[in-house]
């Protein structure tokens, strides 16, 4: 029972219009059941979620945060963020529209389009994972899941894991409740984020510079409906708000 | 380049004293540069770290916070803890003395070796897979890298993901500080947890109630140095504490 990763290379730079689903499907090999994580930064250049920095006037307020750094890119943050969860200048964290809390409302500059352009989180992640979904069982006649994944940061730990910002096809969660472990122990409290745990393992072949933004794993049964908003903490049991 | 997750099956219960290295090594092939992923609970059962509870008298402050829930088995959180982080009965969120923060101090009653007992994370996990990755060497003749994984929530998201909490032969931070996407421009922020990443695909293939306590991740090159302490965000760059 083998898990297995592997990237979808080939790829060309993706522009606004351009048909992922297309060009993933003539380079990689989709049975039924595989998950495709597909990275968030091609996602939102095909759907055209890309500012022009000319185009930003900054408000004080982000030209504070920006501590000498570009103030139109905090003004962006802002205009994304729905709450400002900590802010250490040019540094913040965010909440999103979504409900994720990430860096920089999940604006990023790192392999944007073109120079003084930076990319925002696709509008709707899960709609963004069911379309690309239905287009690859069109042209690959293969009923698979998608993830769009990010990087984002974690309270305490170092270092960015991806984690799962729109499913389609899969279940976000493994709850084990009322399941008992080998003794009999009831699992009371066992949910498991399989979604983020498949966007992470993706990410280990996917690689920041080596231009592969999306894998095919093969081998885990995800199959399932819901939504990555599913994996968003609710308010009342947030402790951390 | 595919990464393959596979499980190591067929392991017995583990008792303090056992030979994990040998047990997993009958039943695992290794290879030069896999990554072994064993679950902190079968480590802290051979290293003997269980709690019996009948042997706990719980403090006052145990009581309150165990709100009807077992004390005894809040007394050993708190006495597992350097740092309470958040409390709200009976959930308990604290930092260990190896740096982690996480439910409960990384105390579990799931999977203990007996009834009313408690399994306590390995004292030093590092050293827990020093032990396991030299011992390998010698029984499989194969240099791998161990990591011990365990189970942590996050902040803001729903569910548990294994994270790394004891490291050997691998790096766990991949650092792209200094180095350009395809345009140009420079991943200044760039760190990858990937020990958490690898812990986190070990997961997929483990299962809480299947019984299947280590993986063998192959075809990702983790190897170096380090120590899963590298993970723990350092208290000066902390914006969450």
């Amino acid at each position: 029972m083998t898990v297995s990763i592997t990237p979808v290379e080939g790829l060309p730079e993706i522009r606004e219009g351009d048909d992922l689903a297309a060009l993933i499907a003539e380079r990689a090999s989709l049975e039924d059941g595989d998950v495709l994580v597909v990275a968030q930064k091609v996602v939102s250049k095909a759907e055209g979620r890309v500012v022009r920095l000319a185009e930003v006037e900054p408000s004080e307020e982000a030209t504070d945060i920006a501590a000498g750094t570009d103030p139109r890119q905090i003004e962006v943050i802002l205009r994304e963020a729905v709450r400002i969860v900590r802010v250490r200048p040019p540094l913040v964290i965010a909440e999103t529209r979504h409900g994720f809390v990430c860096a920089s409302a999940g604006v990023d500059a790192s392999n944007a389009p073109e120079p003084d352009s930076i990319v925002l989180l696709p509008e709707d992640p899960d709609a963004s994972a069911t379309n690309l979904r239905d287009r690859l069982r069109e042209l690959a006649g293969a009923e698979v899941g998608v993830i769009v994944s990010d990087s984002f940061g974690r309270a305490w730990r170092q270092g960015t894991t991806d984690v799962a910002i729109g499913v389609a096809g899969i279940q976000p969660l493994l709850d084990l409740k009322g399941l008992r472990d080998p003794s009999g122990y009831e699992l009371h409290a066992t949910v498991i984020a399989v979604a983020d745990e498949l966007a992470g393992a993706a990410e280990l072949v996917m690689g920041k510079t080596a231009g592969v933004p999306a894998a095919v794993i093969r081998g885990f049964d995800a199959r399932g409906g819901g939504s990555a908003r599913e994996l968003v903490m609710p308010r009342e049991r947030d402790l951390f708000r």
